[in-house]
């Protein structure tokens, strides 16, 4: 997830110990949950082990071949019949076991960062010739979702209760939108409600929500010439692009304030003597509602065709990503700060405490937090209607197919940001396997709750149709467009 | 005619002595040159006159009732029958004398400037509440055109061979493009040749040329809200201005080098606090071919309607002008500069040298020339290839529907530059009044060689036919709009 | 006070009947306040005829020469002394009666606006030939305070009681910052507590806010030069002010998003064939922080100079307006309610209501109310931390530096702007009266409590001071430069 | 050369049978040029196989290591002493033979250009992970040269006469500007007149001149920020380039029309959710007149600082190249010429033929010529006062440190553009290396009559000196910079 939880930390960074609640006690841990603990608990390096082969994948979006089928892999052999290569992605997939309602959902996520390549260790240490890394721990994300729903399935089976637990493998979160295939294709229609969490450095489970975001390659083509010799035969594509970025940089005024517009030049002509015949800008656009942003979106096409008009040059886009924002649900998000206070926060070795604290050496002053954060859990907080961290995310869309629910654990040393070599460093050794077991427990014991009691679900799903509002109908802020399986080609 | 003598001003300062020609002896002028130029001489007081009275006048474009009255009057008490308000303009006319061919056109001007009303005096005297000054001359070009008119009618008459000279009353020539409407209604399609000439600050009638003119005014409508209360409701107009001239100023690099392209903003919006729902901006192209202009003015077009489209506003533009370039007549230009120099210039009494000199000490070093000047003939040279002095006149248009011919004469302090109070001040005075008699002996002598000398035609006509191309078809620059009466109100 | 209020009408439509107070019986008023309440309903006559006195005069700011001296007639007759031309303003006074402690100012203005000459009629039908008209009610807005001042004199006389009462006379609100040069000047260094209101179409005493504004014309000089004979030699005046704007408008990107920029091109050329010499255009920069105001400002300085030095020509700027934000009291705005609450709000005669309601109908739909709200009072509400309206108003310096507290009346139709024919026509009869006695009346018996109850006045000012913050230093945001005396010249 | 002789190609197309003199009969070569012609003749396929192993090492500028090394090794055994790693450049050298005055320079090159690997063949045929190619011929340009020294040091030996050859290997033309690393280091100051050639689609030894270029890359810092979560604490780099550009493109407006001013970002940010905190735009600028380009250069300067100052960034340049417009030697030009006509053109075989009428069919209709062109000289024309081609070369600088005069020859297919597959094709075969041969003949016999003609010396320094003019200083336009060596890495 880009940024959001990130910017949770620096925005809400009240934090209690999990053994002093405030307002309620935490109850203990029935006896299904109990058990679902305990056996978590035993195949600690066993999960481990597999979050550090995926981190030493560290395959990037749609590429994740290896990732994908080692998670495959182990959900077979724990009895799960696996759909691969659904939505047309060759490493999305949904393992399923069990019959009947209620469907629980679990995401999974296991793509890496380019550029992140750096080794465990607690000071910067890239690795010469790996493209990526995981700089945002989805090598824990997709492991201790999976941990969880082989553990839901042990408590299926063992109860001999109805219901279905699906994991669903995501891939390219980080840019790709991969998830949003997966809700155009259908796959969520039958599910009722969807866990996920994802790596951070705190513990929390806010009902919060994120951006939603739409973004494209605007491509000008012009005529080149030869820039001494004849400019007056060349029509300058780069003219286009920065007549586009004159507009918009205008339109700021025009719109919402909390409007998101930001772009990069990604190609900004060859030769000075050469009148660019190509030029390309890569536009990013955010709002917390979905229809204002696109109407903004709309403006910005505008600006494009007005600015190929105007200089005489031609443009078409490619839109590469679209997301929703997160459609919180509180009353979900109350049952799984419960479970996240009963399974607690991540308590440091004597070696780990050394780690963090090198790490935390490295953060600037503004940054530092106590390294024994990791051992607490938020308060909750209704974040709904709170200004976003101006983060993203695919989850967005899974969030209006069908009730949804996260949390974020302390996988990172406390004051970490993600996408940066230090959380990459965590996410690859104990530390980050000991928040990704925090995570996984606590998205079993909340999927318990749920197959035991209905009536939470049924009221999830109520806050979630009356927030959903009687006239939605999805559409993919990206239309109709295929994977864009080689955007990190 | 704008800025274009002044140009030459500068650019052309080789002068020679007119009694000192280079190669060609003048040959003395044959009985009925001395004859006319006899009697304009014997007429000086009445001419002086009905200049001084238009001076008073200052009228501006198409709003010269007054002065136009008078010039028809004259013309009707000589004999000519008058045409008024021609090609639907009140204040123009054509005034015919004569018949059978060949026909000689004379063009007369008579508007004011803006902005330039300065007493006839050698200091700076502003008059109070006074709109217009003559400040490019035209008061002596009418009254001269006149003058030669009636002159050339005593000689067709005295000497009863056939032939027609029609004088054609061109108001508003500074901006309103006053001829293309006569050029466009047909009024030149039966005449031979056309005669002009201008006031400057010396004698010469080299066959120059000036730039295709086209202009407009580009009207951007959006939509007004408080602009701190709620800027994303509004549109605002004043981006779309300054988004058309981003995409202009970028065009300049891909446009024929010797294009020009020049703008001002003439509404920015009212206040700062409300979002502009109106801004203007007002747009001079020019180019020596009229077809490269057209292109270049319709991707000025293109980037209105661009800067609309991406700004979320609307955009029309009024033409309010355009103008061919002059197309240059060597042949006539030759017989024309021989008559020149059988006038001379003009040579000044000493009061007329120290109102002279007066003027003289206001100009700036660069600027100063010897105010003998004025009673030089420039040596002939054929400019028609040469780069251009930037300056465009309506002239351009007559040029392209007949062979057309003209001369400076040095009616202001040599030195001066057009629109300037120094120039207006010499306008109203003898100074100015004296160099309006040199072209009306000038154009009456070049008249009456082409009556006598049918071959003259013949040969101008020829290399008219020449430059014009096979396949010209005259289209005016400004389209079908209506003469736009009110451009000064 | 622009814009503010009619912002605030938008945004707080939330009305109760006076009579039907949600948590708190409104108590009866006390003896003094209902002789107060009485004197001025006698004196109704007066006070209505002295307001349309002014109405009539509708004088531009600082050129309210007839307003302010008939108000001064007025108070030296009830026996003030009148200080005038305060500040360096020939139209600014302060007027005092009594002695010792509390002091309680109350302001007054009554500067009309430009361009709204219209009867105090329900059609629109402008008057024609006169410059301004009172479209903001500030003929009522002086009136009342007046009327105030004069009863708490009455009372301070009747009682015996220590305690002074003064009057600011207040040009120039509109775009003049007069009161900052009051402020500056030391004029209420000795003052306890200010109380004002305004005109408005809805009666509250909300304790709201209002944005810090500074504003400046930037004023460009190139080198003039004609445009298509030699643009070489020229620098466009008008090129520094597009280049500022440019990268004025990429900035917005990186200001807290609720900075509000809004500027209009004032100056944009004089003709398209001369290069400009001189370009102006005039900032709005405004933010609820007047810190964050200054440090935007100085970037807008920054891309002045930067513009400057990037299209060669020179840049200087006048800064003609800054203003605070308004510090909020909620102690004394709770006091102000509860006497509002007790005058209660404006009934309509019959005439009145046809009157109102043919005003109504001029109304587009999203801005009709129904008009019997005028007879309402707004329940209270601490607006101190909510986004504001989006106005500015020099109320703001006087905030700063005094405890100050007002509230807004019902003068204009329910559902009329500031700033319109219709809030211009209703100020000039008698709903604008009736409202503008409400005023008078909350005003007096706002300034009995204080006068009787010291504590409140301390409650005050400790509020004020935790809000100001230690280190406050007042530092007029238009710095030291003299009141621009012709900024409506 | 960049694009000059492209550009000449295309503006000079008449072309005259060298056996059809227009006005003068071309003498008979005399003895001491027949023997020189006649040897060069005999080692047509020892140079034709040098040029292929330089064609072949296709080294980028600066790192011409293999070719500059084969080049200096010939020239050893020949009796030349050489001076290697001149003017701090490795792969520059000066080879000397003989003593006394006059001596003679003569100017050769040999880097390729990055993107052109192509095989020897009249199709399109990339050569696989090769990373030049030699599209401007260099690799004949510095085997014709050296074989010229090696002749005219033949006939110094053989005729005993006094004087000095000097062959100046000239490394990275193709934007590396080496020779004004050599002019400034003094490696000119003792050599009386220098010839250059070089390869092209024609033969023709007119007076040309080419445009004075100045380049740099402008490097902005501002600061990252993440661009949905705190764009307000970012300040984009890219907005400081967007901003320049803005206001460079004014400034086209306000510079001689006949200017030239380029540019492409090369660096416009990384990812759209990252405020840009390093962005890059590389410039160009040209004039005919070298002090025109600096007062030009200095205001590009001025806009890049006032962006900065503007935008809240930094930036900083690096001048990367600068060159001299060549000086014109009309005197010299007039000998090469008639040696040139002695020579001839180049003549086809069958082979020959076939081959570039393969080439010719892949031209545009425009570019189409006649391939017996080939066999053509073209008739002299003095061009040193004309508008030029718009390329600029490093031998400006040569052509101001002492007289200077070159030639092109048909190398390429007639109608190739330079820089293109199909010049680097020829370049490799025997077409190129016959037309190699048709300059290394016509530089050995002008150098042959300068030698034993000093008068012509004589008359060539006097044109030099005068057009030099008196108060010439020679500064570098690239300043006091170290070479660029890595400017291809």
């Amino acid at each position: 997830m880009r940024i959001l939880f990130l910017a949770l930390t620096l925005l809400l960074p009240g934090l209690t110990l999990a053994q002093k609640p405030k307002k309620t006690a935490t109850p203990a841990p029935d006896k299904d949950k109990q058990t679902a603990i305990a056996s978590l608990d035993s195949r600690f390096s066993d999960y481990a082990g597999i979050s550090k082969q995926i981190w030493d994948f560290a395959e990037l979006g749609y590429m994740e071949e290896k990732s994908s089928a080692l998670l495959q892999e182990q959900l077979r052999k724990e009895g799960f019949t696996v759909s691969a290569g659904v939505a047309g992605i060759p490493t999305a997939f949904v393992a399923t076991y069990g019959t009947g309602k209620p469907v629980i959902g679990i995401l999974g996520e296991y793509d890496a960062l380019p550029g992140l390549a750096t080794e465990a260790k607690p000071d910067f240490t890239p690795i010469a010739g790996q493209k990526g890394g995981h700089g945002c721990g989805h090598n824990l994300f997709g492991t201790a979702s999976m941990a969880a729903a082989v553990e839901v399935k042990n408590w299926l089976k063992a109860s001999g209760r109805p219901g279905t637990v699906k994991i669903y493998g995501c891939p390219a979160e980080e840019g790709g939108s991969g998830k949003v295939y997966m809700v155009r294709e259908g796959l969520f229609n039958d599910t009722d409600v969807v866990l996920h969490w994802h790596p951070g450095s705190q513990n929390g489970a806010d009902a919060g929500t994120s951006l939603a975001n739409k973004n494209a390659k605007f491509r000008f083509r012009g005529i080149a010439a030869h820039a001494a010799a004849s400019p007056e035969r060349g029509r300058s594509a780069l003219d286009g692009v920065e007549a586009m970025n004159y507009m918009v940089n205008m339109m700021r005024e025009h719109v919402p304030s909390d409007t998101r517009i930001h772009y990069v030049i990604t190609k900004g002509g060859d030769a000075p003597n050469v009148v660019p015949a190509f030029a390309e800008v890569y536009y990013y656009a955010r709002h917390k509602d979905r229809e204002v942003l696109q109407s903004v979106w709309k403006r910005i096409e505008n600006a494009a065709e007005g600015a190929a008009k105007g200089t005489g040059t031609k443009v078409e886009w490619e839109v590469l990503g679209g997301v929703y924002n997160i459609l919180p649900n509180v009353s979900l998000a109350e049952v799984m700060h419960q479970n996240l206070k009963l399974v607690g926060g991540v308590t440091y070795t004597a070696d780990e405490t050394a780690f963090a604290e090198k790490i935390s050496q490295t953060f600037g002053e503004g940054q530092k937090v106590p390294i024994t954060n990791a051992a607490l859990v938020k308060d909750f907080r209704d974040q709904s209607d709170s200004p976003t961290s101006g983060g993203s995310t695919d989850v967005g869309d899974v969030s209006w197919a069908v009730p949804t629910v996260g949390l974020q654990t302390a996988t990172w040393v406390p004051g970490s940001s993600a996408h940066s070599w230090q959380s990459t460093a965590a996410s690859g050794m104990s530390i980050g396997q000991k928040g990704m077991m925090v995570a996984a427990k606590t998205l079993t014991c909340t999927a318990l709750d749920l197959y035991k009691n209905p009536a939470l679900i049924e009221k999830a799903r109520a806050e979630w149709l009356q927030k959903r509002g009687a006239d939605f109908k999805y559409e993919a802020l990206l239309g109709d467009r295929k994977p864009a399986l080689d955007y990190r080609k």
